[in-house]
């Protein structure tokens, strides 16, 4: 069996390829609403486009997906036209997806896109077909890599395994827990359940537990409690942003988890995304969001009263306390 | 000015002695309704006792106090009347109140003021002003030691000190606090929200800032971060039970936090009620509480979907991590 073979018999989950063309529309997986529905959205237009990324229906790869599949939707209005009418459709898109939020991650991607335009009109192609041959090659590579990244996982996972995971890894750490099904390995999850959003008991225990992993919720609190019972004996995570360095940063609490796993001697593993554009953990600006997020969830308010809180969204994990780095493959 | 004096000069906290005697109903701080309101049940019987132990509207030093208060109300009750029929009547109440709630943690104090109707029979001595006699010396006494601990506490506390709390300490934080600004030390607190109940969210942050003291609320997944930021130098705890080689249990996430402190050799202290029943950490025996309480709060469920977790609501901190322990003094 090809290696190509084998990925694309990896069952997939929801959250690993959020946002996806099917006929006319780009179709988006309304994250909000996860467990409780799978509900996808449908995206016409650079207006629908910039609306499910403003009101936060897709988060981080939902949103560059959402992104780059939102430049083949302007592509196909635009069939046929001249490449300069193309180009100002692929610039303004792109202006305004980088304003649908105050720091708005993915502006590299449309300025990339933009260029293709340029290069183009330049090279004298048709802008069309060529935009459109990239963005598609892109996304193929990208889900290539991301599948190596899956059996990179798996391989990490020893039959008998108990992983402790933090907040979300969009799907990946669930799909290795199937090709580890599949291999016969007998392993089990603990997620915390990620306050202040509950990306744990909201995503991460949902697709662990659909792709019919053995998964239990604890609150961040127990990581200690669970870790002190010897109930663990790996921990994985994603990452936000990574150094050159090895540190990098992700959702707040995973600082604190690494310390413990370190104290307790359970190997820590990351998933990251290599950069060398970032030299080491304390250059990585840390998101401050606002305290009364601590009060409310899903638009409730779930304690009332106090208002004064300190929320920082993420912290940095140093590279000492990482055991290994499961890096998706550079280009 | 003498110790009394002084002692009396504390501001007291609502939650440090939260049911009193007026008149001839007992007055119950509904803590379930803290921050919104500052109500109090009126309780006249045992079968209103049993009822706000049972709907928890009070708990830990909380429902002590409602135990012992309970017995005077029977007494008032059955003033004049033999020896023997009140001495029935409060061995009726002692069985009713052990029964209030499956793990109740006080018929050790029930069991104490049957002992006092027994002995009251006896010595041939009148019941009801014997009985009385001891509850009010009894709860004089641990009130004066309770007093002695704030100032404790508030002695721990130096000029400039930020301070991390996790849970909840009735009270007694809050009034170290209180003591602490009249001596003119300037002092910060970061308050855990304390998941899954929300303790440090709508009990500590509250009593803190009614107090007048500085306090900001965290995600208990900000510790490790804050701490990595130096933004703490001190951590204060409480503990439900101590054990003789001091191992202590305390609301789940403060072993975490003590490992944390140890991380970063910020001193950790923590308040206990010295006792030798129990050896050590690992005789403790922890409740697990229902997975689903991950899920709701105050009866509305916060998130939908996941029900195979696992809830320790306690984790032992052993000796070693404690730089002291703020003891009660033993009568």
């Amino acid at each position: 069996m090809s290696k190509n073979n084998k990925n694309n018999h990896i069952k997939e989950s929801p959250l690993f390829w959020p946002a996806s063309m099917k006929g006319n529309a780009l179709w988006v997986l309304d994250e909000t609403r996860i467990p409780q529905k799978l509900h996808y959205i449908q995206v016409r237009n650079v207006r629908e486009a910039v609306n499910v990324i403003r009101q936060m229906k897709t988060r981080a790869f939902g949103q560059f997906l959402v992104v780059l599949n939102t430049f083949l939707l302007v592509i196909r209005k635009n069939k046929g036209r001249p490449n300069k009418v193309l180009a100002a459709a692929v610039k303004s898109a792109a202006k305004r997806l980088n304003k649908s939020r105050p720091t708005f991650p993915f502006s590299e991607v449309t300025s990339v896109v933009v260029g293709w335009a340029e290069e183009a009109i330049k090279k004298g192609l048709k802008a069309d077909v060529f935009i459109a041959k990239n963005i598609l090659g892109y996304l193929a590579g990208i889900r290539a890599r991301r599948l190596k990244r899956v059996c990179k996982i798996a391989d990490t996972i020893k039959d008998g395994d108990s992983i402790l995971t933090h907040c979300n890894v969009s799907g990946e750490l669930a799909m290795a827990a199937s090709i580890c099904q599949k291999q016969g390995k007998e392993i089990h999850f603990f997620a915390t359940e990620t306050r202040p959003y509950f990306q744990g008991s909201k995503l991460t225990y949902w697709e662990l537990n659909r792709m019919g992993a053995k998964v239990t919720l604890i609150a961040d609190n127990a990581v200690g409690s669970v870790m002190a019972d010897g109930l663990v004996n790996k921990v994985i995570v994603g990452s936000d942003r990574s150094c050159a360095n090895g540190d990098f940063a992700n959702k707040i609490g995973t600082y604190q988890i690494a310390v413990l796993a370190e104290e307790f001697g359970i190997p820590f593993y990351v998933l990251t995304q290599p950069s060398n554009r970032i030299k080491r953990g304390k250059d990585i600006p840390i998101e401050i969001r606002k305290a009364k997020e601590l009060l409310r969830y899903s638009g409730k308010r779930i304690v009332r009263g106090p208002v004064k809180g300190f929320y920082p969204a993420f912290d940095v994990v140093p590279h000492n306390l990482v055991t290994r780095a499961i890096a998706i493959d550079v280009r």
